[in-house]
């Protein structure tokens, strides 16, 4: 008989390590001038709940869905003490957007910064917030996102500081897809084999709010099966209206965390979005009337994205990706007798989805009288032209840190559809990733050998793979090498996009990096070349956390190895470590 | 701020523990003269399946629903390889009847026993089936039974030993029953606040078959409504067709796994079945005719109870009650040109699942012939008459072990169901059990003192407690402390029924013992009270680890605290150490 090894020894010894680091760190911040500790005690269950007037099962943090939202300053640190009540899932949470300076182990990722937390459990996270912005968070466990795990994370500048841009008020905004088929039942049927399409989601939800089967808009609807919905205003899909006054500027803070998160696609470092998944929902975001093209003087200037000030630019609406945030200014300069729509429309996907409705109400006018108009009109859902004229609108304020002028290393990621005995996958350079049950980050730490493939993963794809057609050989192995990056490297990334399995079909595909933020150097269509690089932004490209590829495209990303750790990364691929041997080596020799 | 253990650690640790207790048990069982070491490999995860015609989510093994079936010979070594392909969700199988003498870790109870298996780990369950009988396993961690993970387990008598009976051929038939609704749905239904009932289950099944919409038997049915199935045979939900050859003897072997098993309501030493939860299905169990009652010449001989031989007794039909186990033998003498009904109705319960049927197929008959005339026809659901006279005919075979002529220590558990903030519990002497996340085996091995309460249960409930009527204060309070029985001492349990919340509410209630088989001493009516005593059979007892209680009765108990462990039991209540201080210390002097 074989020697079973038990992983829960190894996470034992992880957690002991874990704990007194964490002491460490509580004490070293505590110090921080001005900065608090932010105390959260959560609660995680699943609870009964309508998110679009149909009554289904939500995963809710202390009764309330979306979670609470968090709300503290740069600098201070977030202790959120958390209490898996679910009966017999294990549950993390991820603080997308947060690097996790010196906090690896406060990442969230089950399998990567640590093991889920067992029911009746309680883990304690507790990371610094070191820099303003629009963040959020989510389970990062199977699809506990798909099943409404998650929140917002608002930081605002420290004591003192301001931020570049002046406003009146704000407003915050979490969009997501909602699913009537539980996230349990859309797991057996992602993970079947053939994989069994869940298809569109049902209702698109603004702060967890949507309506299904009913329309705000009905009356403006040429269709008679059309409903208007019937709302008394304190329904749990009764929708978040936004409350503004005449001739102020406003902040909205939006952050997308659409789903379709299945373990099967289960991904790490620069895991994508879904998780693991190559179709992004993106959305786009308007507000104002359709009919006199009222949105159009509602100007939205984008002056954030994922944590880091951007150039302001001033757009007509903006397309923003899973994984993704952005803070966007507007001057509620319009006839204040009247309300105006807010819509999001879904991006890159034939759209099977109602768009997501809400109202700005301009006070004292009555929130419940509807705007007099329809709501304002997507481009179509594959005009990917408008799409790619956004992203490139989307430049680092001056002032923000600029990339090294060179790379030490450079990774290119090949996305791919693929078959394993059957089953329906994502690879990266031809293998996809399967996570090991020992978490990655305790594994490296006390060397465990036998966890995880040794074997690094590969750091391009075969020169004559032809990205415009579907493989010849679709089938594909599983993996769960990790990339290893020398501490302070620089590194760069390319996400190259390819044929999905049927012809002519790639999709639009948002990717994401933990520990870290990237500067986006550039897209480019077709196959990454050496000669692409002379077309790279060196200038003022964007600093964020989540990247789009769009469909036969590649996107070119850089970024400095300098957060020891092992962070969750892309697509059905492997993850990194970095400076890790110095950083554990520091530990035992201090 | 509070420091935070990690249960991990203590898993660990006991991991350890367990692991190299393992290898010294498994080199011992080879030891045995003839036994074998019977190996299986076992992956657990959902699937699509159609239990009853209607597709539905399943708990299978290995592709299967039911799982595979064990089958050993007295005194071999079962050793399972259960890998956890579950995505988020832990895993523990309980080996039902196998009474894990000296193997209190490898009883597959989940905060009892051991830490769930986590997903993409691997756990081995090595155990000796050490006494021949029939019996089940299936999940023992929140509502993974209702789920469907169960299958059965049989055990042959040693090589060159026999039956005290003779048989020619066999059949077995694990009973379950069936809920359209998820077990994650179920599950937050059943701690909902207030509770949302889950009904009755939509169908029974027999051998993981049922028929839904449908029945075998509509030809005979005086409604319009009702469809006949069509089956080709060989779909999911096709029955279980027992066929027979004319005038032969067969073993029937039957084992309920009927379900309801809520973490909510999730128990210990003595659990409940169904788990926790204070409704058991019983199943009434005929084979034959209704119209010229011919399952009356089809008797039943009863000739083994949960792993024990019985007096042979001969019925028309046996209750069986979840976590039950029989062998009845039938010779088939009746006209074997006609095929025969086996039917299963639900006792206990006021009946909205209808019967699940299979059938008797007299060979050379064509199986598809169906019987010439009705089904069965089940007494009354609360006709408790004929219930209680069918337990009072299970009597133990000569030469079965006697119960000691007195006991050491007597505990009264009263069983009754309560709320706490709201929510629905049940209660045994006004303690609802909630497991903590460490394992209690684990926590008192390694003396941890702050993982569950160390003030020990009552013994008994206040005496002018009124078994008869709703309790005036109906609130109750959680605990997880433990009895602590002495090695070798010999205990009597009378597990008291009562009235449930509302007036004129008490119910049917199976109840399980871990580790043990004990005594059924008798039945009364009303409270038990000292001159009950004189009235305990200790001529014939039968010898079980399933007994169940009648409304407003109660059941006594005996049994040796021989085998050193923690072991599961009772609704709500703590559980049951005996032993372990002298057992812990004899491993550390050794």
């Amino acid at each position: 008989m074989g020697f079973f090894i038990d992983p829960c020894l190894i996470r034992a010894l992880f957690a002991l390590c874990i704990l007194s680091i964490i002491f460490a760190t509580s004490s070293s911040s505590a110090a921080a001038a001005g900065a608090k500790t932010r105390h959260f005690k959560w609660e995680v269950e699943y609870m009964h709940w309508s998110p679009d007037g149909l009554e289904s099962v939500v995963m809710g943090i202390n009764g309330q869905f979306p979670g609470p939202t968090i709300r503290a300053r740069a600098g201070d640190t977030v202790h959120v003490e958390l209490t898996n009540k679910l009966h017999t899932e294990g549950v993390v949470i991820h603080w997308h957007g947060i690097r996790q300076i010196g906090t690896p182990w406060a990442d969230g990722t089950a399998s990567i910064s640590q093991c889920a937390i067992n029911p009746g459990e309680t883990f304690v996270y507790r990371f610094k917030v070191d820099r303003a912005g629009t963040y959020f968070y989510h389970g990062h466990y199977g699809m506990q996102r798909s099943a409404g795990l998650y929140g917002s994370l608002i930081v605002d500048v420290a004591e003192g500081e301001k931020e570049p841009f002046h406003y009146d008020g704000e407003f915050n905004i979490l969009l997501s897809d909602w699913w009537h088929k539980s996230s349990h039942e859309q797991e057996v049927d992602l993970s079947s084999n053939p994989m069994r399409w869940i298809g569109e989601p049902q209702t698109l939800l603004i702060n967890g709010r949507g309506q299904f089967n009913c329309s705000l808009a009905a009356r403006f609807s040429s269709s008679s099966a059309a409903r208007e919905c019937r709302l008394r205003g304190n329904e749990q899909y009764a929708p978040h209206i936004l409350r503004v006054q005449p001739n102020k500027t406003y902040r909205l803070r939006i952050a997308s965390s659409t789903a379709l998160a299945s373990s099967t696609w289960f991904t790490t470092l620069f895991r994508s979005w879904p998780l693991g998944q190559k179709i992004g929902i993106g959305m786009l975001i308007k507000t104002g009337h359709a009919v006199d093209s009222f949105w159009r003087k509602h100007k939205l200037v984008v002056v954030e994205a994922d944590g880091n000030y951007l150039r302001p630019v001033s757009v007509d609406n903006i397309d923003i990706y899973s994984g993704e945030s952005y803070s966007v200014l507007f001057t509620t300069n319009q006839d204040p007798s009247n309300n105006y729509w807010l819509s999001i429309n879904v991006r890159g996907r034939e759209p099977k989805t109602p768009p997501g409705l809400t109202i700005l109400n301009y006070r004292p006018t009555s929130a419940s009288r509807l705007p007099n108009s329809p709501p304002p009109v997507s481009p179509r859902w594959d005009d990917y032209g408008s799409s790619k004229a956004f992203s490139n609108k989307i430049l680092a304020l001056t002032g923000t840190p600029k990339p090294p002028t060179t790379s030490d290393r450079r990774i290119v990621l090949l996305n791919t559809q693929n078959f394993i005995d059957g089953h329906t996958k994502w690879a990266i350079n031809n293998v996809s990733l399967v996570l090991p049950p020992t978490p990655y980050l305790g594994s490296i730490r006390f060397g465990l050998s036998n966890v995880f493939d040794q074997k690094r993963p590969p750091d391009n794809f075969k020169h004559d793979y032809d990205v415009m057609r579907p493989a010849p050989n679709q089938n594909t192995t599983s993996g769960n090498g990790v990339y290893v990056l020398r501490f302070n490297t620089t590194i760069d990334v390319i996400l190259q996009n390819a044929n999905a399995l049927r012809a002519n079909v790639s999709e639009i595909h948002p990717w994401h990096l933990h520990g870290h933020d990237f500067w986006i150097l550039g897209y480019g269509e077709g196959k990454f070349t050496e000669s692409d690089v002379q077309k790279f932004n060196l200038k003022n490209p964007p600093y964020r956390n989540t990247a789009v590829i769009f469909p036969y495209g590649w996107t070119a990303l850089r970024f400095v190895a300098d957060n020891p750790g092992v962070w969750a990364t892309a697509t059905s691929s492997p993850i990194c470590i970095w400076g890790w041997e110095s950083f554990s080596r520091k530990a035992f020799d201090a």
